[in-house]
């Protein structure tokens, strides 16, 4: 069974952060959307472009996902948190027994989503006080059952990794790290 | 002095590398320009698809640089290295008292220009035959004179910040990393 993971992007983004999770899951044999929810071309807290592979809304017709992964950086994080087709998509997926993840400040949305309630989670440092549902880790990435969360682009290699991990095992992670060499 | 960096990027290009080695070196201060060898929309080895600040004339126009780093992927490491503007650029940059750098099979390209005569390299270990100039190390990130070289995608952060340290010194990297948690 293939997986599909969507990742969805705004003005804004950590480009590290998305680009990591898209690059190590396709590695991986994912199938990734990269989706654009404000635009054809988003560009990034850097000043890095991309072109998405589709819209928000073409992308969340194409369900289900087996997971979303937010990435971080502002004002994205802030623009996935306020969007309600993005609070929808992680609700329904859960419930459908997928899995959410979210980097920096991205957790935001989970918590608006009113999905930390009673699990650990972490963020980067600046986001932690927000995060009052949750039991705050700093670890630099954090399973709680089907939640993973992670700190900032320093920590998107192994948070990308982890995603590997829950979605296809842990000889699979080895497998797309011998090609990568990163520090796990 | 504002510090300029080129970073040429080509169709297969290894995502990871090149928007980590940007990334960090914006968030650094150093004017960093992201050249389009081949188009003005460039696709990635990952699928992933970024609209560069400019073309590589355009850039190499804009001399002279602090800099150049070649992220690899392929082809794009092989378009780099058979590209005679990237080898005169990276000979010019050098003898100007610039740096130069290069990442998975880029250092090929470095090979190609006659650049690595002498020093201490590092690579994609499939490289390693090829680069039949250098002294070839294992090790992560290899710094050698002015010319830096690293092995994969997961080495790139910790050579973006050899390349921050190179050009502005640890107190930057220490700063820079404050905000995004590496472990270097």
């Amino acid at each position: 069974m293939i997986k599909r993971v969507l990742v969805p992007v705004s003005r804004g983004f950590e480009e590290i952060e998305a680009i990591t999770i898209v690059d190590i899951l396709r590695r991986a044999g994912a199938e990734v959307v990269l989706a654009g929810v404000d635009g054809d071309r988003v560009t990034g807290r850097s000043g890095i472009t991309v072109v998405p592979d589709t819209s928000l809304d073409d992308a969340l017709e194409k369900r289900p996902y087996d997971m979303i992964v937010l990435p971080g950086g502002l004002p994205n994080a802030h623009t996935l948190r306020d969007d309600p087709r993005i609070i929808a998509g992680l609700r329904r997926t859960l419930a459908e027994g997928g899995r959410v993840g979210a980097i920096c400040a991205a957790p935001l949305a989970l918590e608006r989503a009113g999905l930390l309630e009673g699990r650990l989670a972490t963020s980067t440092p600046g986001a932690e006080k927000d995060l009052v549902s949750a039991t705050y880790s700093t670890d630099r990435v954090v399973i709680s059952g089907p939640v993973a969360t992670s700190r900032s682009a320093g920590t998107a290699m192994e948070f990308a990794f982890a995603l590997v991990g829950e979605l296809f095992g842990g000889d699979k992670v080895d497998e797309v790290n011998s090609g990568v060499l990163a520090r796990l």
